[in-house]
């Protein structure tokens, strides 16, 4: 990051940034030109009905309506597009999102992808990365042996590991859901990112701060996956320990070294919201917006509808959301029915 | 309707139709006139992966995310916006998507709505009734009763009963979706439209036929309530005997008077499809666009993929489907998890 600007950190500090960060402003918009083309630009909506209930004017970016039905398509094509024109293949052990969105990359840049997916994996997960043109390599359900069997593949295709969160590339190719908020949403006050690994977070409070450094930058996690909230209240990297159980299962990883630095420094405030507000916000996008978006998507609206959120950012006026996916597990949706979710 | 045009009935039929319709393209034209500003322009989708599916290029009109989430507010604006500087109340007796509509057109237009609703009526559907500062009335569940309640509260206020689909004002307020979707996809080759009582196939047919007569207009219908079909076969208005059964709610009701001969003359197909394929159209939608349509608007989809509509239209590549409405019911979504949907 060439350019050098002030952020103000909590409510006391107030010092200049290092340009030490794993992305810069510049990297999110060569990221911007790698992938023009081959991703959608989504659209932004509101919903008149939600800005009462939130008493801010919301603008809910659509990244569910991206290809593959999540942002992640962004972060993995350009990693794709940016290596080295002798790669012979790519790897990930990543069921998720990020396992379909490398599967897609791969194939439009026509390279093979394997991605190693646990056995005890959803039968629609593997039918999805199948129908992307990916190979699927089926591994124990622990993280020793999806690691091992990566690495194996790895070895034997000569194939690269692409990291769904820690990744440079990924990471600035997220970074360009800020680029086009910006320009769809000039009068931006602040922006509410879901965090899970912290890819999209990170990559977008890189581009927002650079252009636009009075944009409020807030990250939406669960309660229960809250290793981005006490990192910022530890002053230090503080992944979850246990596995997260939660609903919004596109977060469960904890942010990483990679992704911390940035978080630290540009994110100005992280709400943690329970399992319910976040059912809750899922079921208003649903009802109100017909848009149907998956759990973790509904972090952004939980962490505003919040009252600490309405507490600290009661004079912001324009509010960006961002419902960063749609791959609802539908044989799984009774939840929605909860009578609590009706209050 | 001043301009005469050649058109073509079912396979053998060629005939100059009359001007006797009860709207015209300049009504529907006069309609976006007047309901301009007040009403979302809805944006068209697409999918590349329900394209294979469907063998066709189809563009999806986003009726799901109108104000209301349904098409009715065009109709409904329309009709209110008619009437006499002097009229001191609009009355229904329709508890769904047309009595929400109206209760929102008359709160645009500082005019009181009473809504006449079954004491059966689910909650939600009050709730958003009330939600837009209409009057609801209590009436028994059954059609006289319907009734006799709307003509007293008629006789009371002096209102005027908006019929939802006979309604001329209210036809050619649903006829502006045709309009728009000429505009936005001007290569569009055939259209497909859920039928009830016809306000929207009728008002959108009049206006697409006399700008493109080449245009298809394609009706879909559940076969569990498919009047349309039936009287199309017979030449002459044959409405539903028994109230139908069928998870497409919005399509109950049967055409009638004032849209039959619209559709009599300038309706090229209707399609039937089953419970199961509604369902099935309906889950694809959710899936692979994320939208969250009611069963009514999964008929369009329903029909593309029927193989009877894979015979008769292979030809066409462009094809509008209206994804009418969103306003599902989220307590009873059991049916999306049926395991036959899936195949």
């Amino acid at each position: 990051m060439r350019r050098r600007f002030a952020c103000r950190i909590g409510a006391r500090v107030l010092r200049t940034m290092s340009t030490s960060y794993c992305v810069s402003l510049k990297d999110v918009q060569e990221a911007q030109k790698r992938i023009h083309g081959l991703v959608h630009t989504t659209p932004v909506m509101t919903c008149s009905s939600l800005d009462k209930l939130a008493a801010h004017k919301l603008f809910f970016k659509c990244e569910l309506l991206q290809k593959t039905g999540s942002f992640k398509i962004r972060g993995a094509l350009n990693a794709v597009k940016s290596l080295p024109s002798d790669c012979t293949a790519v790897v990930t052990h990543s069921s998720g999102n990020h396992g379909q969105a490398l599967a897609l990359a791969a194939q439009l840049m026509g390279i093979p992808a394997h991605v190693v997916v646990p056995t005890t994996a959803a039968a629609c997960k593997k039918s999805a990365i199948l129908g992307y043109g990916a190979m699927i390599v089926d591994c124990e359900p622990t993280d020793e042996s999806r690691a091992e069997v990566a690495a194996q593949i790895i070895q034997k295709t000569g194939g690269v590991l692409i990291h769904p969160n820690q990744d440079p590339a990924v990471i600035a190719g997220q970074g360009t859901i800020g680029l086009e908020l910006l320009q769809q949403v000039p009068d931006l006050e602040a922006l509410v990112i879901p965090v899970g690994g912290g890819g999209m977070l990170a990559g977008i409070a890189v581009a927002v701060k650079a252009i636009k450094p009075h944009v409020k930058i807030y990250a939406a996690e669960p309660l229960n996956a809250d290793d981005c909230y006490r990192s910022k209240m530890n002053g230090v990297l503080t992944p979850n320990i246990q596995p997260p159980v939660t609903i919004a299962d596109g977060v469960k990883t904890s942010i990483g070294p990679r992704t911390w630095p940035v978080i630290r420094d540009l994110v100005d405030d992280v709400f943690v919201v329970t399992e319910d507000e976040i059912k809750r916000a899922t079921r208003l996008v649903w009802e109100r917006m017909k848009l149907l978006i998956e759990p973790t998507a509904g972090l952004g609206l939980a962490a505003i509808l919040s009252s600490s959120f309405q507490e600290k950012a009661r004079q912001m006026r324009n509010i960006g959301v961002v419902l960063c996916g749609g791959n609802v597990d539908l044989g799984g949706i009774d939840w929605v029915k909860e009578p609590s979710l009706y209050n």
